[in-house]
Formats: structure tokens, C-alpha cells, sequence
């Protein structure tokens, strides 16, 4: 359980499921497991019981960088959660293949990457360099569930036999 | 042929491929299959006839949740009619991986969910389940080909010897 | 290196890798190889020596939708460069499985086909039809790094033992 002890030694958390607003349905699985790979939906910023995270609404105007980057990190975490709800260990991990990491941006903002870092930046801090090397594109979009900064999607490689 | 006979049963059509507007070329295949994976290209809502189905604008404004909605629905159908054109039997259908689903929002819009939720409603009416159980990204967009609310691209796993 | 002499035949170059600006860091693999699978990172026009390509902007204002095409092609000529610089040899890839275009739109523009033309049409020229069919989803987007008006990203099987 190594991932999980330094998440712990850093002090996060991960987040239970998300707990979905009023009249909100999502029949989906957040982790899809098939083979070797995993699939993750859209994952937004998680408070530990489940509910989505502010602060909330367009990086470059209300939110600043450094917001969206911690808001990014988060996105991370609720990865994370919806990783280990699916395969049991986050040691399991072979390699982080792909990151979409959708920005929520004010006309003018294009600053995406040092959005998405906050995901890249942890990633690498849990699972090494090798494991964490993924490909990744930043994207400014219109509107994102539930009007989040940021939200991210991934898909990952787990070792066989896991 | 059992998907079909679903489809037949609820009275729903697969489109003809799609027929591109005058002045539009698309060099793309529609469904792309590589050993066990069939990659689908963003579909919009189509008739019957190939042609491409209204109503179009944005979501949120012009368009209304129930709308578009159903239009991912249709985007669905012209997703299953490509599959169906690239490996032959949609019972040969092993997993929905992934679903990116393209909404064209207006300001203020960000209820992508209950939109998207018109395909992974139809995916496990017509798969179950276990099949049908897929990671999902809702992305509220600037634009969208030809304008349609809704298009939806994904990824699929086949059952080895189809 | 049949492709690296198609590319010479045609005049074209694969630059260098990605100069950032200042300020920003890039903490990525712009190519990720996993098994007989390499994930391309969102790629924006380059020059030669790497440095960020204009023109920038909005397509349907400021870019027309030749300049755009262009920078599409542009774009792809980067994927090939980390591409090249990740598995050694273009002539490994067995097929291009998966294009996402994104594009910085103005409004009312949404002849998205016809901008990532620039990607499909060059991929056809140096692959021909069979490896170079893929599936592709053309989105419209609300920013993009570095106001690039189009960035690509992809997915592409490689041949074993390469």
C-alpha cells in the first residue's frame, strides 16, 4: 500500500463517491475497468463525504491560477478514490497513459497548462516519474458539470494479475 | 442479433451513414476497429436517411434539457449504425469503455449530465448493465459540427473472434 | 524510413521539441508508449527550432479556414516529431486509431471538419488509406494553450517488436 501511505504522509484524503446534486443522475461508472486498463470519467473536485468542491465558476476571472491548479489536484484525488473503488490497489498502477484535463476559462485565459499541472504535479509525486509519465491535453471549454474549474479524465494501465 | 431485436422491439432505427452538408469533406473512418477496440468518431444526431437531424443551437437557451436529451439519444443510434458497419454484429459488443459526450452550451448551462444521460440510458436498455457500464465525460463546448446541441464519440471492446 | 523520405520528398519538417514560454512548465510526455499503444499529448503548431507557432487566434474571425487547415498540418507534423522521438522509426506505426481536434472558434463558426482535414489529408499522404484510417472527433473549444487557433491530440497502434 505504498501510494496509500504517501498519501497519508502528505495528508490527503480520498473522497467518498460522489455525492450527485438534486435532480442530478449519473448512471455511470466513475472507473471502468476492462483487461489491463482502466477508464476514468470526468472526476470534479470532492470534499471527503462526496460533495463537490468549490470555489466554482471561469479560471482568469473569479478563479486565479493557483486556485484551479489546487482545484486540479483535487480532481486528482477524486481520480484516485474512483481508481482504488475499482481495482482494490493504487500500487496496482502500471502507468498513467492519457490526462484530459477540461478548464472552465474567462475570455483571454489560455494559461491551460499550469491548470492541469496540479494533476501532472501529483501524479508524479505519488507514483514516481516512470509509472506517472502520461500524455495529457489541456482544454478551455464553455461549461463544465456543475460549473467546476476544472475536471479531469484519465486512463491508466494496471499490472497483470492485479 | 439480439441488440437489434431491441432496437426493433422499441421501434428504433439505425441511421444511414452520415451524408456530409455541400462543401464538407470528412476523411474519417466513422468507426475504427483494431484488434479488440472499435474507436468511434464524434457522431451527431442523424435521420434515418444519413442526413443530419435538428434541432441545432445551444443547449441551455434555444434548446431545451428534454431536446438534447434526445438528441444524444439519436447521437447513440448513429454511433451503433457505424459499429454496426464496422464489425457486423453489435451482439459482438464485449464493453462500453469510454463516452466523451459534446454539449454546446449556453452561458449559464451546465446541467451536461441529465443531457448525456440520453445515451448511457440507452446503452443499458439495450446492452444491460454489465456491458453497457462505461467511464463518461460530459464537456460543455464552444461549437460543434454543423451546429448540433449534442455529439458523442467512444470507445468499444469487442468480444475476440468477431 | 519510408515516411521520414515522404516527409523529405514533400518539403516538410519535423521540428524540435516544444520551446515553453516563459513561465510555463510542461511536465508531460508529449508521446507515451505502453505495449504496441502510444498516447499523443495535445500538440499545437511548431517551428522548426520549436518555438510556438502563430498565427493565433479565433477561426471564423481572425484565422481563416485555410489558415487553420494549415495549422492543423502543422500541428500533425508535431505529433510525428514525438512520435518519432518515442518509438524511433514512423514506419512502426500499424494505424492511427484516434484523433481529437480541437479548435479555438469564433462565433457562429462551426466548418470543424474542414479545419481538421489538415491532419486527416497529411496522415493520408504519408500512410496511406489503410494505416492511416482513423476515427476523430472535431470540437469546438473556448480556449486553447497559447490562443493556438487548433491543438491535436491521438492514440496510434505500433507494429510488435518495434
Amino acid at each position: 500500500m505504498i501510494i496509500e501511505e504517501r498519501l497519508a504522509d502528505m495528508g490527503l484524503v480520498l473522497p467518498e463517491p460522489m455525492v450527485a446534486p438534486a435532480g442530478v443522475t449519473v448512471p455511470i461508472a466513475w472507473a471502468r475497468r476492462y483487461g489491463d486498463r482502466v477508464y476514468l470519467s470526468g472526476h470534479t473536485p470532492l470534499h471527503a463525504d462526496g460533495t463537490i468542491a468549490g470555489p466554482f465558476g471561469r479560471v482568469g476571472s473569479k478563479i486565479k491560477t493557483a486556485q484551479a491548479y489546487d482545484a486540479a489536484r483535487r480532481c486528482t484525488l477524486s481520480m484516485l478514490a474512483s481508481l482504488k473503488r475499482e481495482i482494490g490497489d493504487l500500487d496496482a498502477v502500471a502507468a498513467w497513459l492519457r490526462i484530459e484535463g477540461y478548464v472552465l476559462t474567462a475570455p483571454g485565459f489560455y494559461q491551460l497548462s499550469n491548470v492541469i499541472n496540479g494533476c501532472s504535479d501529483l501524479l508524479g509525486e505519488l507514483f514516481g516519474p516512470e509509472i506517472a509519465r502520461h500524455a495529457r491535453s489541456s482544454i478551455g471549454v464553455a461549461a463544465t458539470p456543475f460549473d467546476c474549474p476544472v475536471f479531469l479524465a484519465a486512463e491508466v494501465a494496471i499490472t497483470s494479475g492485479s
